[in-house]
């Protein structure tokens, strides 16, 4: 039913998966992508942004440490991505802290198309223009309104939308899915939504309709791959679950996946 | 007697630390802020500095790999943390290893009040413009030129001053403390130092005085936790070690600390 | 026979090992330079430069995410290390993957006279301007054409050249060794082979010849230690395997290479 194979398709074709990232996860993000048999690349030197977007199979373009001068390599990028009907992904990391955030990364939205925006229920709030509480944000199961501002958010933008937290919400703003599968540890590691991009990333890349079905299993796989990770850590922590987080991304399977996916179409 | 529950403060405030570090430590950084209970936030972007003060409880700023735009936002930031309050750490790495970073640090210790200026010997001997061998620096406890660059350092600067070694040291320049735990593998992990720096910060958020207590605590839970980290190696080494830094970190309460403290108050 | 004993001449001397890297690999290159022995200083401020090519011992310069900035910064390291006699060490990154790197890459090369050039298969075809199939690249032993690259790259530039792979090849264009040592695991690290142009950086530094055979050994000692850290893995992967390089690099001797080296030298 879902494309569970997509993580096979991934370690046969190698996807070159380009990246502009921040210098706090660049080293985990390179590692997943690795570990999934994707290939990274990253790089935001506005001279080489054409000809990467064409050389990529996939461009993930993530907002955490923003600068003035990232902005014009995402902006090179994502349009010559779009031209070449490659897929996009955009991480608005920390869109609703700032106002600069919020106004740039507004602004890249109208001058590219992203095929997936994923983000946190912060994020995806700002982005929905929704009143959203930061502080103690519960993307619980009861709750109605961030599946709405993901639906919103997806319309507006005509992409694919998802929104990680306990339950992960996938949609286009008309079909939407629910996966259960993951582990409070991703909150506790750094740059876990960032790697989680990257792997969306790939599976759009492996994925010749760029389906949304597609990122239902991106979504999936990893918050598997948590669970096994968690499952694994015999009373350690934090530090170890990084690690084993990147050992069993290199083992996940299709059968693995459809052996534990718990996944929910929203009734319409 | 010390605040030890500030550990206990961190986890129930969440604090929001906001750094503009290095390459080299920001994920590091990032996760040991997570371990403790705080929040990371990194940005250098001049667009947003001044409401990143306001958003952050506390600002730190590291020198690792100092350029000339690091230092537009660090003057930014710094001097907003200041008006609002906010706790700033300078952490001011390799200040005496180059004229460009010992002046354009000096510069910014004339325009932004530090809170706190936490290094290791030989930079702290080089703010208090001390001689100083960097080849075989040795912090030991008999060292009375050391304590005393620390003192002449928080006098010059009207600020707190911390110096790691195996034996810290803290002072405002009156009252003076040593913290006799921790284990060499801090020196056998790049952005040790950085990570402590960070810790500093979040105990100096969670203190509503901005102790010079604070400081003690928070370099005495970090050095007990370096301490159980070291002790769990079972043979292994580095690389190890940091993996089990970010578990202890994790896991260490004010139980802990004052069972294991070892803090001495220089006699007057 | 082959000088294997740097590795106690690096921990002796304590090498300050100057990178301009990456923002993915700078933290592991840091901390396989103190694993090692070296004690790492990552900058690319060009007001340092200078300075900071006197202080250091040697020199390496990344071009993984080359920017215009850092080409600056490289030029001014590189070219007042070549004046002071010190080793400087270029690794290529994606040189073949785009005409910006290709072009400024070659640019630099005609600039700064590398003592080493260190890369991948395709990175030293493309230096060579040979033709190579990035996909499928294999740099098995058979493969005579790889080894022509390597020779005609060191006498273009008049330097080592050293090639990584499932066999190594060290080049000074006239001299050819083969280091068979090593494991599959290097290919699924992200940095695997930056942190190996460090490490042929502190040979160097610590070699007053800096010899062809210094960064044979180089070579042979870090493939071993991969070596060791696969072993070490009893059914975890890749995660896991960063973590236990980092342990063995800290643990490496001349007695152990002595013992498992595989290094030939190619019959003229």
């Amino acid at each position: 039913m879902y494309p569970y194979q997509l993580i096979e398709e991934i370690r046969k074709q190698n996807p070159l998966i380009h990246n502009i990232t921040n210098i706090v996860v660049a080293n985990d993000s390179a590692n997943g992508l690795l570990a999934i048999g994707a290939s990274p690349f990253m790089s935001s030197a506005p001279e080489e942004m054409e000809e990467v977007a064409a050389l990529a199979s996939a461009t993930v373009l993530n907002t955490g440490t923003l600068s003035a001068e990232q902005l014009e390599a995402m902006r090179l990028v994502g349009k010559r991505a779009n031209e070449l009907g490659k897929p996009v992904v955009i991480d608005p990391v920390g869109v609703g802290a700032t106002t600069f955030r919020k106004r740039e990364i507004g602004r890249l939205l109208t001058e590219i198309n992203p095929t997936l925006i994923r983000g946190n229920a912060g994020e995806i709030a700002a982005l929905a223009d929704i009143e959203w509480q930061s502080k103690g944000v519960d993307a619980g199961k009861g709750s109605a309104d961030l599946v709405m501002a993901a639906e919103i958010t997806a319309k507006k933008y005509q992409t694919i939308v998802s929104v990680s937290g306990e339950t992960d919400i996938v949609t286009d703003g008309t079909t939407t899915y629910f996966v259960d599968n993951g582990t409070p540890f991703f909150t506790a590691m750094t740059g876990a939504g960032c790697l989680l991009s990257c792997v969306c990333g790939a599976f759009l890349a492996a994925d010749a309709t760029k389906s949304l079905e597609a990122v239902v299993v991106a979504n999936c796989s990893y918050a598997i791959a948590g669970e096994v990770a968690a499952a694994d850590l015999n009373g350690l922590s934090v530090g170890s679950f990084r690690t084993n987080l990147l050992d069993i991304l290199s083992q996940i399977d299709s059968k693995r996946m459809k052996q534990d996916a718990k996944i929910r179409r929203k009734a319409k």
